[in-house]
């Protein structure tokens, strides 16, 4: 999560909403890791999991990252939860919850459907302090 | 949705699930097309609908595609239904009902949870039975 909070930091100094990701392998070998690159790519899509995702995968050449954890700043939403299904992670780890935009805990509750083919094991809330903190700052100093 | 048809024939014969997807602008105008690329790539978030978004996003310079339909010939999963959200746009039609993968009209139902930021207009079922008969054709010759 430190690795991940360093991404979220750089995000937000690039004016980005401050999430960061992190893919490692059963070892803890870090795979890739992301910040979010909405702004900088005009991509509505670019969040930091689905970057860190994508490069995981294709850094190994294989599809799926079914030994892998995913950490990330903040409770992935829908797309990237759904992403980490398809990807089949084995545990996706995130910080701070998002009852706005979060599709783990929250909203659609990608995994919790009868229909999710590979449900992650879930933890939520490692460092969710400071990882609230950096997004509350971030919002704070645009208003 | 004949052109979302032509791409998922065309991913049929590269070995890919026969999916495609089209993005018009409001005056009907193609601002992308994609077929899946999953095995291609090896990229399992590599769906017909997450690269025409993209790509229409892209080629004109802006994050959202608010006048815009995704037309895709198979119900969008939880991911692409929340990209074509976070994509803002104006109206998802598509083919096939997808009651094990699907993420509109099925499973998470991404766009009926409270939190969802923006729900696009619905269209399914448009062209089904070709839809579906191009799936069910390409499982059938892969038992």
């Amino acid at each position: 999560m430190e690795l991940a909070l360093e991404d979220a930091r750089a995000a937000a100094e690039r004016g980005e909403v401050p999430v960061g990701a992190v893919v490692t392998d059963a070892a803890g070998v870090v795979l890739a890791r992301a910040g979010n690159l909405v702004e900088a790519g005009q991509d509505p899509a670019a969040h930091a999991e689905m970057l860190a995702l994508r490069a995981a995968a294709r850094g190994r050449g294989r599809k799926y990252l079914a030994d892998c954890v995913l950490t990330v700043t903040l409770e992935p939403c829908p797309m990237c939860a759904q992403a980490a299904s398809l990807y089949r992670v084995k545990r996706v780890v995130f910080g701070a919850y998002d009852p706005k935009g979060g599709g783990v805990e929250h909203g659609a509750r990608v995994f919790a459907a009868a229909s999710c083919h590979h449900a992650p094991e879930v933890v939520g809330g490692v460092r969710e302090a400071e990882c609230a903190a950096l997004l509350r700052a971030f919002f704070a100093a645009r208003r």
